[in-house]
């Protein structure tokens, strides 16, 4: 094993984080009971090699450690400084480490950005400072830096294990104390860790930054994040680029996956996309495998490395216990995946045993009396066969007592060329630990193993943004939207937007007056469609701002004397700036496309069945904008709800490839950064080849673009 | 503990089954390398007091122990035999333990039943010999009986364990290698078992007789199942009211759920219902708490000790650790239950300690400085609280090396008189095991956790059939279904059953010329639809047998001939039996109503919007027919989509008390057993208050009631 500091330039980031030669604690305590009495002690108990200098205002020595006055009084060079004092003092400390030259300082204490406005103005100070004197800030209300090679150097109490499980995977955590849950998960399991890094409020040194530096760490071999909001997109798209050149997969498990479904019940596509699907999308376009279980943070890894470029979802589920089999199948059709047909050369190997097999379903190895050889000629069969995607082993009792029935043949299968997850269904730990230690993915749960191989399957490289040629178009949206910062724009702007877009939407025109109602109406030559023009009413069907089936001039006429008159009432001062007559349309569905720019995580498109049902069914897709056709189809097939326009029993076929184009060009707003939102609802699809229309839109313009 | 032995009445078949006097195992190898030589191997290993009797044609001795050619030649009484020959000399193997006087025989031989229809055959041959002789059979294809008071009568290889973990749970497995999943589990987590019972093909012995032979067993505390298939319905139902007098939980991990997605894929009612699903509503329906996840299955039992009764789904999450906490929370919202808004008395007891905590959310005790007395003070204040129905309590790194701090505390919360599921998110074996002997429900996953509390809180007692007067009901759809057996019926006929049931449709009847057509459309006075009328044509709208939008006497004349020819055309040899003109009828939305008989799991009711989204989106309730308005109303809250005419949005709402009623009065079929299924669809939805409209109906004669 190579020790990190032996490849971290001397005075480099990465070796001031992971591997100073000489660390202070700021505020450490002498009281054993002491959160801040820890760092010591595990800085000691883990062989730290460096150098270790308590500062403390009184104290001559701090457990047993010299200690001194302030930093000023060190008598050699800090590279890293820990400072475990309460808030207010932490600026005079920052300053203080910036005098004296250290490089890199983390920060326990908490009371900053967590706590409120005061805090986060606190905060903003620290990194003024930082920034001032060249000072890299980890935290605050950061538990600390792990390195297992020798730098605990940390305030969880995970670390009171006796040895830390070394080497593997690089940990980065906004959440501290899951920093201790997977040590010490991973020291109960056989699984390695290279450095843990709890990145606090990540006022400074964001998640990204430390990533790329993992990356560098030949120790390190996947690197796994513990997320509760995404604080730098442009750094966490460096680094999952970099991890992608570098071969190293991103894991990663964020938290609140429900405040989604709360989101829901709000009424504006802000709140349809939710913050968590904005990450989801944005996972995804990164290349980040996201998982929900802790357990597959950890477990899965090993699925991701080697070269393989699986094409589907198809999973053979080879068995030695019929009923963890089929639970293993279960979870797997949960999690959208599909169990992969028995491949030929797997049916005559089984027939040599005097076992005859479907074609379908479950590999159970029972009959054919589990042992070494025909367990590892099906995995290799299995590995080479087409058709299958990725290969879950799930052994039963055997793992247990007798290892050298289906366990041992598993030995080597870590260089395969599909992935390989492993279930052991009892609690046979040695075996987990041993299969682990050799670099396969071992689940403990039917659960977890799903859920990898899930990840695994679904996963896509970081995407290329799409070229999308688009000529003077920022130019020209910049123009419409001139002058309204931060407002809805009213339909007729909306429209033209979608003009230069290239959507299509209904004929018709604004009109003020039912004479000029009259004369449109006849213009266009069917019935009609009436709608108030304001930008103050953006939702119009919910204020009676909207009139169907107008089939007579004079109904267009009356429609529209009503329509001013009883939108005046409703909502007095609104800028109302005529009528929108428009020719009805008819089609076999609607759409929902929606545009949105996430403060965290940049720019989205999103698509749902149009009507409330998109939100109260939770059925929509979303991805990072600008989409391609390919990513818009992918969406497409993701609503489930427009299966119903796939000529589902015998129901009218629509335009879906209409939908998929006027998704492509509504995400084409990314490159428009004077808007901030925009929403197509309803878009009505026509009949398949009849193309579709964008019945309304709305377009809300940026506060500054 | 009390021996099993001590309370089993003398001859019992619990006796026989579980702690016999005398065993023998017929077929025993003395290759200790055959499965058939492992249970005189576990019987030994785990001290079996009783006598075994190895029979062996030419053996002098098995393993030691002295063989007898045959059954005949035993010197003694045998209560319980194990055979373990191969099928075709299982039959012989029967017939001389009748002949012996055995009362319980276990089969562990496959080939039967599970192999097709010749398996079958001798699996019915067995069962009739055994029936004719009063023997009691267990299996075929069963691993045995493990009782852990000393009767390892088992092929299982996990009994190769040094000590079985005693006393606690009962198990019923259709598996048989989950039964050495769940002692391996169990050992390794301080969980125990009672006995563990592998049914293999249940054809004698079945789950609900065993269950009720394990209720009068003192050291059972809670019954796990383990499920492939409902094979006796009404043991099981027999079963499951036996445990809810008794105070013993009842839990099911069953297999298949994956199978009710590719069901939805088929067009007719069954197949919409799915197996899966119908064993979900009759679980349901028994107050059997059914779980996915294995672990689940063993980690959730003491969550259903205690008398309360949990009003809501309403968990308060105290934790340790702000990420693990998180992750349950997400959990739990993923299972569909609240976060309890924290209590006053609690904020109280927290500001004492300088924390203030909001009314909702986690209470992280970490800032209160995690002790043993705020962790206790908290956990009582809760269990007192109004408006928390369960507690989840998250621990982190502290439970692996400070117990003092929140494990300790937990110390005679097993009493308590609300729900608490313990999560601790480290690899804290130790805690884990004593919290677990203490008979807490400690849960290795946020999952897992977050399962076991929604199976704990939407369990209901077992289910009163509801009185439904109906007074000749059965009689009167007897007489109208007669000589129908198998087939659909008509439409007229399966709308004058709706009028039976007292399920209101549209005006309309059946005309069989043009000149009655004009008639008909007159009488009606408005727009109308026709259809036509033929027992072979059960769906109309695929065969294009409907016209829409009738609006003139002359179209209801030509629609007629036009019906007539075409789908005289479309179905040669149909018997056509007219045309049905009905009045047009509008709503603000569609429902589907359905009634089946499964042949395993009995009558069900199931709901779903109208239309194809009912399937596409697989948003169907159903439940145990019949049913009373409550529980009509319990099945409109599940269907998402119904929230659309609940006035979401400012959409009209709907007449949902309409579908209610309806839901109600087909339900009543299931005291039909003439019908054997029946589909309202649509049933059109009128606005509210406006009641609903069964649109179209069809009811499928049984083919014997």
């Amino acid at each position: 094993m190579t020790r990190a500091a032996d490849v971290l330039g001397d005075g480099s980031l990465a070796r001031a984080l992971f591997a100073p030669r000489a660390v202070a604690l700021i505020g450490a305590s002498s009281d054993p009971g002491k959160t801040t009495a820890r760092p010591l002690r595990y800085l000691r108990k883990h062989g730290f090699e460096g150098r270790v200098f308590p500062i403390h205002p009184t104290a001559a020595t701090v457990g047993g450690t010299t200690a001194y006055p302030d930093l000023a009084s060190v008598p050699e060079p800090v590279d890293h400084a820990f400072i475990l004092l309460a808030a207010p003092l932490v600026p005079a400390a920052v300053r203080a480490c910036a005098e004296a030259g250290v490089r890199c300082v983390t920060v326990l204490s908490d009371g900053f950005a967590e706590t409120g406005p005061e805090g986060l103005a606190r905060q903003r100070a620290l990194v003024e400072t930082a920034r001032a004197h060249g000072v890299r800030l980890l935290g605050p209300n950061s538990i600390g830096v792990v390195d297992t090679d020798g730098f605990a150097c940390s305030a969880n109490a995970a670390l009171e294990m006796p040895e830390l499980p070394r080497a593997g995977y690089g940990v980065i955590s906004q959440s501290g104390s899951m920093i201790g849950a997977l040590l010490s998960q991973g020291a109960a399991r056989g699984i390695g860790f290279s450095s843990l890094v709890s990145v606090g409020n990540e006022c400074d040194l964001s998640v990204g930054e430390i990533g790329e530096l993992m990356l560098a760490d030949p120790r390190c071999t996947a690197i796994l994040l513990f997320l509760e909001a995404i604080r730098d997109r442009a750094a966490l798209a460096r680094f999952a680029r970099a991890a992608e050149a570098a071969g190293k997969p991103v894991l990663a498990c964020k938290l609140g996956r429900s405040t989604a479904g709360q989101a829901l019940a709000a009424t504006h596509t802000g709140a349809l996309s939710g913050d968590d699907r904005s990450a989801e999308a944005l996972f995804r376009h990164l290349g980040i495998a996201r998982v929900n279980m802790l357990e597959t943070l950890y477990e899965a890894p090993p699925l991701f490395f080697g070269s393989g470029r699986p094409e589907g979802g198809r999973v053979a589920v080879v068995t030695t216990t019929g009923g963890g089999g089929a639970l293993v199948v279960d979870a797997l059709a949960s999690n959208g995946l599909d169990i992969a047909a028995v491949p030929a050369t797997v049916r005559a190997r089984l027939e040599r045993q005097g076992v005859s097999v479907g074609q379908s379903g479950l590999i159970d190895l029972t009959l054919a009396g589990t042992g070494p050889e025909v367990v590892r000629d099906v995995l290799d069969l299995l590995m080479a066969a087409e058709g299958v995607d990725a290969v879950a082993m799930v052994i039963g009792s055997s793992a247990q007592f007798r290892p050298d029935l289906a366990v041992a043949p598993l030995h080597g299968l870590a260089e395969s060329p599909k992935p390989l997850a492993i279930h052991l269904v009892p609690a046979a730990e040695r075996s987990r630990a041993m299969l682990s230690a050799e670099g396969l993915a071992v689940f403990r749960t039917a659960e977890s193993c799903a859920e990898g191989l899930r990840a695994r399957l679904q996963r896509r490289a970081p995407g290329d943004v799409p070229a999308t040629p688009a000529e003077g178009l920022a130019e020209r949206v910049a123009a419409e939207v001139a002058g309204a910062a931060g407002a809805a724009l009213d339909e007729p702007t909306s429209r033209r937007i979608c003009d230069l877009l290239g959507i299509e939407g209904p004929p018709g025109r604004c009109v003020r007056t039912p004479d000029e109602a009259r004369a449109a109406f006849a213009e266009l030559g069917g019935a009609a469609v009436l709608k108030i023009v304001s930008p103050d009413i953006p939702h119009k069907s919910d204020s009676g701002g909207i009139l169907l089936g107008i089939d007579t001039p004079e109904a267009a006429a009356r429609g529209v004397a009503q329509l001013l008159q009883t939108q005046r009432a409703a909502h007095p001062g609104a800028d109302l700036r005529g009528v929108l007559i428009q020719k009805m349309a008819r089609g076999v569905g609607e759409a929902l496309i929606g545009f949105r720019r996430d403060p965290q995580s940049g720019p989205f498109v999103m698509l749902g069945a149009g009507g409330v049902l998109a939100e109260v069914m939770d059925d929509i897709a979303i991805r990072v904008a600008p989409v391609d056709l390919d990513t818009a189809r992918e969406m497409i097939a993701e609503v489930r709800m427009f299966r119903a326009f796939a000529g589902y029993r015998g129901a009218p076929k629509g335009d879906l490839e209409a939908v998929a184009r006027a998704v492509v060009s509504l995400s084409r707003l990314a490159r428009c950064p004077e808007v901030a939102e925009a929403e197509i609802n309803p878009f009505l699809i026509g009949a398949e080849g009849a193309g579709g229309l964008a019945l309304d839109a709305l377009v809300v313009a940026a506060e500054r673009p």
